[in-house]
């Protein structure tokens, strides 16, 4: 463990007609005495309480100290606590942990607000640059959630808001910016340029996030304007930047990052995926609930669907979307194009429109048929279009054939949920043996939490985020090809 | 000159789709070539908004930098400016300072706000500390008085107040506390300590104070609950502390603090003297302003007074109720305990109680006759004691007599204007050749404006406070008897 901050527990002297020393100076005594060094700084924000936190706890503590600066003074013997979140442009996923050992005590998920605001990073930054305040409604409405998550998961654990004393923040750029309170406005105008790549500490309380008092929160590096902090959590917590092999890793989301590793290189870009993976922009989609068909499997004109928690079907997520379009490539119900074949069983036409029913009203939990239609079909293929160009821009760039990738790595919520053989179907993943994928979940978070309770993990982060070369696709005179190939079903 | 900040102007390669560094990487590189070393920091402030203010400039700007970070940047070819400010319990006064050459371009004094929540630093504590937000309303009324005269003196020189990158702010403990947003709490309790007694920097943001975005305010260190630092800053700038002669250094206000300077040590003391010499608690005082009393003489039954600006007298200021003192003393009109002699041509009875006419209504300005009672001379007797007593402890204390005084320096704004012999009359300064004294007004402004423009001050404010010794008269257990013995005329 070389965890960032350290406690101890202090008992000083109180003040008397005989001993006026200020309240610093004593304070600053005992600690000294206690083996640290005399040029021991307390910030602001704790400077603003100290005193009356001191009588309150009748000279008595425990003192939280990170670098060479005290950061909370608690109630003797309170367990000093982290804060880790990873904000998705749709979901955050934040965890508490336990500052001694490092043990995650819980852990919450929540949509994240901002999202009435805009679906997308791109909305967002034209929802801050376009509105008085904007940035700041942006701003203090997910930090309220965050203090929400806090206090939610302090209650459930017997513990207090003010006994958590760091935090770390992951996110995409624009996530980034808009939580530290960073201009945004350039992030939405060519060539949409962060204000700031290099990791900050900001003190929680000037960003509204309610913690100790002194308590700071570590923002990791950003790579580009579309390549963040989460992308540098995912390699991190994977190994993936690392491994001498050659790995590709990407986190599937509305923006898809991507890092291919080879040779010790790293390079990384950023497509616009879209979100039709978290159900969004499809004829029946939803997100990933119960009810919502999450596999699909056609034999000859027979198909079956799985739906999360067992639920009568209401809708389609991502990975069950991905499933069917794969399936219907597969039974030749779509040609690569992407068009429905007609006259193929399974294809029907409803008001000229040829569409797939996946269930028909009868069975499905709404009364209203399922189905997959021509948009529908359309918006997986930009998605993953946009992803395997992505994927092939960096092997053509480092040379690589497609095969010699040693080990694909797919992080992400819906990257969890995800069939590879789908997706190698439907072309989004270049063919592979199987063996050769792992799909690992919530990478970001889980960098996120090494970050909150590793000095090691924070120095890799950083030297991680400088090594990693960038591509730009939207300048790469290649990319538009690779796209449109990309778009076809017929590759692999 | 040893300021501590330096400008540069500078010229940033704007990014294109060839150059995509963030736009803290391409200031920072801009700001390596110009010679300033590559690990340079912006503090929140400056990051919070730098993004929009290098694009409004165009990437061309005057960067700030103080110690090894950004405090400001301003449109190419801006003069920084520099902001330093006394507070004192009843007056403010600012002044603005070409942080170039370190010039003063203006200056200006306002009452301090605060007045209108107790007159004395004892009231306001008590009203921070019995009233919600109390300590808040107590900094934002100073805060909002700072922001004005700013503004004005930035108006009246063709400035804008963004362009004023650092400040000094010298106050006694309790203005110091205040302004700088810390408890105040212990200081309204025996034993009366300091939360902080070292020098402070903070972001002048963070005390509302609307400077350049990152500017700092200094706030040189505090001796104890009632010598704070302006005393320091008058020490510092009458060169008091460094003399190698016997010295008094005192600073007439609601609180006087002085210093007794020997053998290279420095022994300071406060006393509570009241508001006697602003005018308060006297019949018809009134403070220094235009058709205030400020001379008196008597020569046999004749008195003469002088006003300020010779308008028709309506009331009398501090300097001139001392004047009537001693010249009422000189006259026989009073005795050595202040009571009034019956019988004396200057003294008459008004439904039974005595007192001295100075100005006769058909005179006055305000139609009403202008006196001396005894209530007034009891304020006189009760400030000139306090102060008697703590030059006597000071003296005691080092085993010194008050004729080894080699010098007497008197300092504050009523310090200025009092008549020397007067004060020796009626025994509120030892009686020493005239020779001696030195008024040297608001030194404590001149010592903000120099620890403003010097980091070689500033060190020289730390060591000294460090090296001054505090007596603490509350609990001196000769100074009731010499109060009691100060109280009286009859010494000199």
């Amino acid at each position: 463990m070389d965890l960032p901050i350290q406690s101890v527990e202090l008992d000083i002297p109180k003040p008397n007609l005989n001993d006026l020393r200020s309240d610093l100076d004593r304070f600053k005594e005992a600690l000294h005495d206690a083996g640290y060094p005399a040029d021991i700084k307390l910030p602001y924000e704790v400077l603003e309480t100290f005193s009356n936190v001191l009588r309150e706890q009748n000279w008595s503590c425990t003192t939280v100290i990170r670098n060479n600066e005290v950061t909370a003074i608690l109630p003797k013997g309170t367990l000093p606590l982290g804060l880790a979140v990873d904000v998705g442009t749709t979901k955050v996923a934040a965890y508490l942990i336990n500052m001694d050992d490092g043990s995650v005590l819980t852990r919450q998920g929540a949509m994240n607000p901002q999202v009435a605001y805009g679906e997308d990073v791109i909305s967002r930054i034209h929802y801050a640059n376009h509105t008085s305040g904007g940035a700041k409604i942006l701003q203090s409405t997910l930090i309220d959630t965050l203090n929400r998550l806090v206090e939610e998961m302090c209650a459930s654990t017997g513990n207090s808001p003010g006994s958590v004393v760091e935090a770390v923040i992951a996110g995409n750029t624009a996530m980034h910016h808009l939580v530290a309170g960073l201009p945004v406005k350039q992030l939405g105008f060519s060539p949409y340029v962060p204000a700031v790549n290099e990791s900050l500490e900001v003190e929680c309380a000037r960003i509204g996030l309610k913690l100790a008092s002194g308590a700071k929160v570590f923002l990791p590096p950003n790579i580009a304007g579309f390549v963040g902090a989460d992308h540098v959590a995912m390699l991190l917590s994977t190994g993936a930047a690392e491994s001498s092999k050659n790995v590709i890793a990407l986190d599937i989301g509305t923006n898809t990052e991507i890092s291919l590793v080879t040779k010790g290189q790293i390079t990384c870009c950023s497509c616009a995926s879209g979100p039709a993976f978290e159900g969004a922009h499809i004829k029946d989609g939803m997100r990933a609930a119960p009810g919502a068909v999450e596999r699909v499997w056609i034999a000859g004109e027979d198909i079956r669907v799985r739906t999360i928690d067992d639920a009568k079907p209401v809708g389609i997520c991502g990975s069950g979307i991905l499933d069917a379009v794969a399936e219907l490539l597969g039974a030749g119900a779509l040609d690569s194009n992407g068009s429905f074949r007609p006259g193929h069983p399974l294809v029907r036409a409803v008001d000229g429109k040829r569409e797939a029913l996946l269930v028909p009203a009868g069975s499905s939990g709404s009364g209203q048929d399922i189905t997959v239609t021509r948009k529908d079909i359309n918006e997986i293929q930009l998605a993953k279009g946009a992803i395997r160009a992505g994927i092939d821009v960096l092997l053509e760039d480092a040379g690589l054939s497609a095969d010699s990738i040693d080990e694909f790595i797919v992080a992400g919520a819906f990257g969890t949920y995800l069939d590879i053989s789908s997706a190698i179907k439907i072309g989004m993943f270049p063919s592979l043996p199987l063996s050769r994928f792992q799909q690992v979940g919530n990478a970001a978070g889980a960098g996120a939490v090494q970050m909150l309770v590793s000095k090691r993990q924070r120095e890799k982060a950083a030297s991680l985020a400088v090594k990693l070369n960038y591509i730009e696709l939207t300048t790469n005179k290649d990319f538009r090809d690779i796209f449109f190939r990309g778009l076809l079903f017929s590759i692999t």
